[in-house]
């Protein structure tokens, strides 16, 4: 039977709803209106009716009723972007985020891409089909971003374009600006191939401006995420972008995006995500503490809601199935007391009650990653004849501000007092490994290694003792990918990332707890960095300048060259 | 190669642009601003740029530069509801419609469908994919709207799905209410279809209210045109539903529905539309009288435009590829002086200078419809021995106030003196005919004869003599379709529509004095009623309360039944 079928009789009460909930305050956000003392009624995973009273011989002693007391009654909360294809378990995602009120989200696929190539990104969109919350994805654009200066796994341009037609596939995923205004065949083809079947263009313009961000925009680019400053927003909005602001663990833009909010007065095209969250934010909570941040920032609140759900549903034309309370569209919602405290009492996703009281109420099955995918360390243990470092002269890679690093040659017979011995080693089999050095961590003793290492999560290893570094990198390799420090020989905190070197199969609590302890180790080694996870992961990434090093080598980012090669 | 690799280069300054227009002040319905001083590039086909100053190095001696002297530019203008595809002939629509400013038009077929079939619909699309106006369409949806009642050459539920595959059909048009609510297993998988192609609906609900309006959008519909009052806007809009308020030659609904300007501070979900229009206004204007009447009823004037073009590009989601001036969208625009004159100076559709001062400026073939379309009257000419009127107690069709007409039943022997003979006449072959009277039209001598005659466009012929009936129906018979009016024997005034009996091959110009000559001639045998050749279009549609006269039968519409047969 159609499924609309029994959503229509529910409407006209010739069929009870499966919910019904009564003495609501709704917040319209298509209207922009409060409807108070309003009912909703839902069947089928659909809402079937939003009005004054329920209809005569809609509810029957099975539906469930459930009284709003007056309540607010928001759409269910929607990202328009993020990353959480890694990192904890899906379902550990699905279950916190779900408490917290989301029940849409679009996210970014370059890491199982770049990690576990194109079925990463298969295996991801056929466990994600029928879960609680709606998951939908970009596919990874450039990856890697330069096939002449790193390696990773990630799937060809062909096999890019094989996704597009999963209805699952909404868009391709942070295309990096500087790629798209100097095109090669791969980008025509992939942007060309996006455009036929309807696949929309995520964008990824941080740093352009003026005509560079014009050209970029011409390629047919409809969103970014990456505007920090009011003047950034400005002239993406104005170019008819939409802009996803960003707050979440790496970025917090919102208090410099704001002003904005004085500049404009239609709203549509902004909406705001977190653009990725560790483990330890996720378990206090997710988009609903992006509401609270945009209220205590002086945005009016139903402005606010509607960013996060009407406005975000149409980043990716969501926008007439999903992201308001409104007949036909998908029943997502969240009942909550007090916006300035966006905690939902009661959360209801595809017109089934979820959450109450920031938990889940639902059984979810943990989900099985295949057994391959635990073995994608394809790299043995280290020893000490593996680590070549330069001598005399050599390149060095020091950390400046945010996430900028730049070059600087140094001499390894007089080093400065704050420098790690740096290596890449690949681990895909083909054998490559790149020496350097790192200043600037303020690490004195011991050693780090990971695969959470931005595009190609290749084996990244840095310390002060070749020994220790051994130890580090040979933990992860052991673990099959994931977070080690050592310390005088001795692993003294460790995040293993089993599947693919990327994922952890530990409940997001235990995962939050030693993301803690390796932090604290972290610091405890000497490091002075802020945010050191995040910022250790961008060491090889080469879409953030200026210098890198991959497992091909040292780069240079902004010429796209070796330095030192 | 990539179309938008030259765009790229363009907005970089390392290609030429096709058109540069300086000094514009251009009407951002992004932001809703005005950003004076502007400037644009276009490259084939998109804007490539939209600043302050030039790019270096995008303007050659092949350049087409524009001063735009300060003037407003405005994005194309977009129709998101319309009939066109019927009466003039396509070509002569887009001559006037593009030197009006409008670049895009989303509009039914209903009525080549249900006249010419599947290959109506077909040819409509082959013959308008390469205008210099961007068409596209909705499909019929219940063609006819009751097939026991009536009779049509409509295409089938599995023809009309055989269009979605294709990029230009993005909805299926004007889904009838009631038959909606109560769906039946041919809606129902028309509906499923179209929700699995993405392709959108557009509702049709006039008359509904309260939880039968819920009921009706649980179906998925997400557009509508119906709505009148400013309660009936507003009922709509808190239900997420897109309105496209109607200002054309069949109805003036913008005074009405105005208020709700007052009461919404978002207005996204609103735009408008003629709903259709006549020969006489098209050669007048189109899109952009609308704008002015919203001006005059007091909308701000850049909403007006924005509702004209970004939200009625937004209905259909077109809205990323087309709506404002911003780079990547396609190159639609008018340059005009004052917004309350609305009228374009220049228009550029797809990125070429098509139209100026109101006249196009391009060279435009004449489309050539398929000679089999010429052939579509399949009924002999009539004699007095095919008319069969009922004596003695009969029913008849009165016409009540706007579109309604209601049934009474009369005494042949005792008729009133407004009363005429009426009859209805398949022409698809099947050799129906059915036989009334109509009151209230004021004719006092003579005959009328369509076949434009929605939604099954069977012949219909009504008047005071069977003699003037018989030569106005022939005529038309002769004509291939159209419309006659004959007084004394004579025809006193015709327009000739050959193509499928509903299509014109007549310039523009011709038609409308042709329509001005009929609508004279009409006043000139007595008939009272305002814009009559419009209201003689519905005299047989199902889809309007509450007597109506088809090739079957008399039928009562409210109970969907035949009366008296």
């Amino acid at each position: 039977m159609w499924d609309r079928e029994p959503v229509i009789k529910a409407a006209l009460g010739e069929d009870s709803a499966d919910i019904a909930i009564y003495n609501g305050k709704i917040i319209n956000v298509d209207t922009l209106e409060i409807l108070e003392g309003y009912s909703i009624l839902i069947k089928n995973g659909y809402f079937a009716y939003v009005g004054k009273s329920i209809p005569e011989g809609s509810c029957s002693k099975n539906t469930i009723k459930i009284d709003a007391k007056g309540s607010y009654i928001s759409p269910g909360l929607i990202e328009a972007h993020t990353h959480i294809a890694y990192y904890f378990s899906i379902d550990e995602f699905v279950r916190y985020a779900l408490a917290a009120g989301t029940t849409t989200v679009i996210t970014e696929t370059s890491e199982p891409g770049n990690a576990l190539g194109k079925e990463g990104v298969d295996i991801f969109l056929s466990m994600t089909k029928s879960m609680p919350l709606k998951i939908f994805i970009t596919t990874p654009c450039f990856a890697p971003l330069f096939d002449a200066l790193e390696t990773s796994n990630a799937p060809t341009v062909d096999q890019t374009i094989s996704f597009f037609s999963n209805q699952r596939v909404l868009g391709v995923g942070e295309a990096y600006w500087p790629k798209v205004i100097k095109p090669d065949s791969r980008t025509a083809k992939l942007f060309e191939a996006a455009e036929n079947y309807g696949i929309k263009l995520q964008g990824h313009s941080a740093g352009a401006r003026g005509n560079r961000l014009d050209a970029y925009f011409a390629s047919g680019i409809s969103s970014c995420h990456e505007p920090i400053t009011t003047e950034e927003v400005i002239e993406r909005l104005r170019r008819g972008i939409h802009v996803i602001l960003r707050e979440g663990s790496n970025r917090h833009d919102l208090a410099t995006a704001s002003p904005v909010k004085e500049m404009i007065s239609d709203f549509r095209l902004l909406s705001a995500s977190t653009d990725g969250i560790n483990a330890r934010d996720l378990t206090k909570g997710h988009l609903n503490r992006i509401i609270e941040r945009l209220i205590e920032l002086g945005w009016n609140p139903f402005i606010a809601i509607q960013m996060l759900t009407l406005n975000a549903a149409a980043v990716f034309n969501l926008d007439d199935k999903m992201g308001s309370i409104a007949p036909g569209k998908i029943a997502d919602l969240c009942i909550v007391d007090d916006l300035s405290r966006f905690n939902p009492k009661i959360v209801i996703s595809n017109g089934k009650p979820v959450a109450k009281d920031g938990k889940i109420t639902i059984d979810m099955k943990r989900v099985c990653y295949p057994k391959t995918f635990y073995n994608s360390m394809k790299l043995k243990r280290l020893k000490r004849s593996d680590f070549r470092f330069p001598t005399g002269k050599a390149g060095s890679i020091v950390l400046s501000k945010e996430f900028v690093t730049i070059y600087k040659q140094i001499d390894t017979d007089n080093l400065p007092g704050d420098t790690l011995f740096y290596a890449v080693f690949d681990r895909y089999g083909n054998g490559n490994a790149a020496y350097s050095y790192l200043i600037g961590t303020g690490i004195t003793t011991g050693a780090f290694a990971t695969t959470l290492n931005w595009d190609c999560f290749q084996l990244s290893v840095f310390g002060k003792t070749i020994d220790d570094i051994i130890a580090a990198a040979n933990r992860v390799i052991e673990a099959g990918g994931g977070i080690a420090i050592a310390e005088k020989g001795k692993i003294i905190a460790e995040i293993p990332l089993p599947i693919g070197g990327i994922i952890s199969d530990l409940p997001l609590g235990e995962l939050a707890e030693k993301e803690k302890e390796a932090e604290d180790a972290l610091f405890s080694i000497g490091c002075k960095i802020k945010n050191p996870l995040t910022r250790f992961q961008t060491l090889s990434f080469t879409g953030l300048p200026f210098a890198k090093l991959t497992d091909k080598g040292l780069i240079d980012v902004k010429n796209k060259q070796f330095i030192d090669h």
